[in-house]
């Protein structure tokens, strides 16, 4: 990779194919002029090259865009005088360059046995001297085998194709067995195939979010991946959150309704999964599926009043495995579902997932795991205990509740750098597309920067009288010019509101005091986490040092911090390839005691002293310096 | 009850106050002319009053009816000449007044202790401090209970009806259990009721015949017998007999029709008992269902096809525990269905219930159990082994295959007494009415009376110079005239043909030759019989000498024969009761050594030394007299 030096900084660094010197700049912590987020249309990011060849747009008064530079060898790019930073505001961003977090290695490995597998049986021949029907035939064999002792149960739809199969496979067949848990030792016969079939025995394992969807298509016997997909929750035109799913469930029609567009949708994705990967739906043989609480009634179809209603309490929490036909799936009726087990209302499967899939129940390390998406939930424990509380932290990271926010896809504010001087921004987009708005790790990365340069105050206020055009009282109130309008798709400029500032420090304030409150009940403090684990892909965007600025994480070494992507459905993974994680997941949900933030005072202690940025007891963030 | 005292024999008896002079003399030995079986018409059955009281019908040429005839007191009644027996014959036939069978006594007792049951179960209410969901409460609670350490499983249908059962029985609810298996320790959650629903757990035990269906509602908790229902099984309409039923389901939709027919009935037959009973049919439990195996194979719909071809396979023998809907009953989806289980193609779950039934699985008497239905089956065993064949006998003995046969209905000669000298018969229909045709027992009082009067010889052919018009040369052939056209309902003799004793000779050839078959394989013979348990209503009809004297039943001691009724419902309601009875019924089917005589060298031989009365080796039959 060649390397790029920074001049005046003098700094220096590696550069991948893929980036441009924009992106290498900020992520080195270099400030450039830049409002369009790379999109080559605000002409701001002016740099001149001293040394070495790069392929870039040339600006007509002379110089490159940074955001369409590539270097094609070693380089040395001067940043003009506009752009630069001086040497105090450099420092204070120097961090960043190591700031973002590592990508969490699972500490358990699940020894492959899957819940539904199919094995291959040779049964004698009948004749007039051994006349058992073929039913007893086949479980005497089955009895003989691996199963010995086992209680069999048959799923009695087998005793329609039984006659048939065994005589097509001239005695030899395939059976799908169910070998679900350890401690009844009791198998379920699910299925008869004639010949051998015991090659296709594929599952499908599911991460079904409030707002997204993702599905993989595994190979049991092996493990291996054959395709992966992603969509939206239907379900999301009736409502952006679980709270208002649940009403619209309330209304006549409105339980069913959700129920089929989830079905229906899975069915789909199950089914295009199968076609891309040119396997036959028959060989699926099952399902494991991780959502939170609501989710996981919805598909169901069971009643989501009493999850609202005080003291909120779930129909089920360990689900029974069910068939494909049970839940309405456009699937072959052999197909077992396996739904991951919940914890409380707001605790689900997404989480009892991920738990067991990076694996805090295997490690002596006390663990903090944080998955902020549309809800907040949190669990801290290790292998011995664990507790978890759910935050109510809203959408807000997520872009909910903020002027302009929007989800990271492209043409959102993904990175932005703020001029301590000047408060010119830096800023990047996904896609590096003209902005359309400003996604959760921007918001995070605004927010960081406007506290950092003296923007704002600890209370999140603007101060007024700083010598910008950016920062301005608008229609909503004072406000920062994130991108001016030419540089936008959407004709107007982008702007990041103090509103949208007070609704973010409840946010990180509802998260940061449930840690408190977890942490509070075992009697300990931040500082004997040894490692904070963060779920769902935000934790691979986001800024380490800017979350921690903010007060959204806590202020600890930064080499515990670690995310982990999808938890949810690497749980899944696990559970549809072990049945080892199947048992473990319902031990963890178990053992997990859950904290109901809504009724605790002590949380609510915390929430107040955290509305301030980054915290009210500033001794619990000493490595953050107020501007 | 009055005596009668009939001359010139001296032979006095008491009569019971429904019984006529003619069914008294029937049942004492002593012949009257009587051609009209009862029915007052043919005038032949004169006697006169020599001393007492009677209500009668008076002939003009003097005496009465003696089918008219009930006593109000002591009688002295003179049989004129014609119908008089001399002393030799009234001796040969003198044992028949004893020669009835005793009812069989169960010998075991079940422990109540049904299948599926049903408690109250009071659950703490949900707070914020004890938040786990409605199913993890309600099992929390289960699982504290009896059923502390079992293996819970649920039926998912509950999820939708437990969170608003709870709380219509303010957290005090009704569940049904099934708790079916004592080794595998698993417990199912059928079902939840609000409020205390215990006192409506009822159970319909159900034999399902080829021909007939006998159903009984019982009250669980305490055995109590609610209500009774018999109909014919609507099948018949598309074949007699198992054989034409399984090549009728072979056609294009065949299996489906004969299905929707039975199950459609039972469903009508419950409803009906619950009407009669005045119950709620959602109290409705579980139904226990003893058929044989065609007719459990036909209900279910399962293939039949591999019963009829060698080597005569079922599809299933064991058959696992359905719900109504699973079956398509039109029966709450709730009810569980349990069939018993059967032990080969033509040794069904009739005749393993008859067997627990009766509890030959509990005796140490060594017991040759015998139904003789459309198909005959004989099990010989005690509690430590048992064998078991099915005898192709045909439904000669149900009046099948004759050419006046007819089941045992209204109008259907049931016994006769033939004159040994004047060949002159004595007749009895059922109901007293104008003769139809002639049922089984009637069947084998004729062939007993002929042979015993020496109107045929040991081969089965009619003795063709003998001073009677009784015997004649017929259209198919010789024939004995039964009754008279005249005293018939048919506008045509009643006969009884060489071609029917042919085929009655061959049946009862092939249960002896099946008895014989059996004992051989255990090196015994049948003095070693410690007692013969006849199943069915047949037991209950039929003369037990003249069983014997044309070699139906084995010569032993009469003291060892027992009928036992319907054996198969009599198993059905002790598994409806108590889950040890099904246990044992699992256990029997399994212990049963089934041997298949369509195929056994040995059968062959005494079938064909069985095809002479009462048998080719007269030693057999020692207290058996040729005329």
């Amino acid at each position: 990779m060649p390397k790029v030096q920074f001049l005046p900084s003098g700094i220096t660094i590696e550069i991948g194919p893929e980036d441009t010197l924009l992106k290498a700049a900020m992520k080195a912590g270099i400030h450039i002029n830049a409002s369009c987020g790379g999109a080559g249309v605000c002409n701001k990011c002016r740099v001149f090259v001293e040394k070495g060849k790069v392929e870039a747009e040339e600006l007509p008064d002379g110089g490159i865009k940074a955001c369409t530079a590539t270097p094609v060898e070693d380089l040395v790019i001067r940043i003009p005088v506009e752009s630069e930073m001086d040497r105090r505001a450099l420092e204070r961003s120097s961090a960043k360059a190591t700031s973002w977090m590592r990508e969490a290695q699972a500490c358990v490995e699940y020894p492959k046995d899957p819940p539904v597998k199919k094995f291959l049986i040779e049964l004698p021949e009948p004749s007039l001297s051994d006349q058992i029907s073929d039913l007893e035939r086949l479980m005497r064999e089955v009895r003989q085998g691996k199963f010995k002792g086992a209680s069999l149960e048959i799923d009695p739809e087998i005793l329609y194709f039984l006659p048939n199969v065994v005589r097509e496979g001239q005695w030899k067949i395939t059976v799908t067995l169910k070998d679900l848990n350890e401690s009844s030792n009791l198998v379920q016969l699910l299925r008869v195939e004639p010949g051998d079939k015991t090659k296709g025995c594929l599952s499908v394992a599911i991460d079904l979010g409030t707002t997204t969807i993702s599905a993989e298509l595994l190979e049991t016997k092996t493990g291996t991946l054959l395709g992966k997909v992603s969509d939206y929750n239907p379900q999301v035109s009736f409502g952006e959150d679980v709270i208002s799913r649940m009403e619209f469930a309330r209304k006549p029609g409105g339980l069913q309704t959700l129920k089929d567009k989830i079905t229906q949708k899975l069915s789909e994705l199950i089914q295009e999964l199968f076609s891309r990967a040119r396997r036959d739906i028959q060989e699926l043989s099952h399902l494991t599926i991780a959502g939170n609480t609501v989710m996981s009634h919805l598909l169901l179809g069971l009643e989501t009043r009493y999850l609202r209603e005080n003291p909120y309490i779930p129909v089920a929490s360990h689900f029974p495995t069910l068939s494909a036909s049970d839940i309405d799936f456009d699937l072959p009726s052999h197909v077992q579902c396996l739904l991951a087990p919940c914890v409380a209302s707001y605790v689900g499967g997404d989480i009892v997932a991920g738990v067991i899939g990076v694996g805090i129940h295997k490690t002596e390390k006390l663990t903090l795991f944080i998955d902020i998406g549309t809800n907040g939930e949190i669990v801290l424990g290790n292998q011995d205990w664990m507790a978890c509380a759910a935050c109510s932290a809203g959408p807000a990271f997520e872009g909910g509740g903020i002027k302009h926010g929007m989800r990271a896809t492209t043409g959102a504010v993904e990175v932005v750098h703020i001029h301590p001087e000047t408060y010119e921004p830096m800023v990047l987009t996904i896609g590096r597309k003209r902005a359309k708005g400003i996604c959760g790790s921007g918001i995070i990365s605004l927010l960081a920067g406007l506290f950092q340069t003296g923007a704002i105050d600890r209370q999140g206020k603007f101060v007024r009288n700083l010598n910008t055009k950016r920062i301005r009282e608008g229609r909503d109130g004072w406000e920062y010019v994130v991108v001016e309008k030419e540089a936008t798709q959407i004709d107007a400029d982008i702007v990041f509101t103090e509103a949208d500032i007070e609704n973010l420090i409840r946010a990180k304030g509802a998260m940061f005091a449930g840690y408190q409150t977890l942490l509070e009940s075992v009697g300990m403090t931040v500082q004997d986490i040894d490692q904070v684990i963060l779920a769902g892909n935000f934790g691979s965007y986001i800024d380490l040092e800017q979350a921690i600025t903010i007060g959204l994480l806590p202020d600890i070494e930064r080499d515990k911090f670690f995310f982990a992507g999808n938890t949810s459905l690497i749980g899944a993974r696990a559970m549809a390839l072990s049945k080892v994680a199947i048992e473990d997941a319902k031990r963890v949900a178990d053992m997990m005691t859950h904290f109901d933030l809504s009724d605790n005072a002590r949380f609510m202690d915390h929430y107040v002293s955290s509305l301030f940025l980054p915290h009210t007891d500033s001794s619990l963030f000493p490595s953050v310096k107020a501007p």
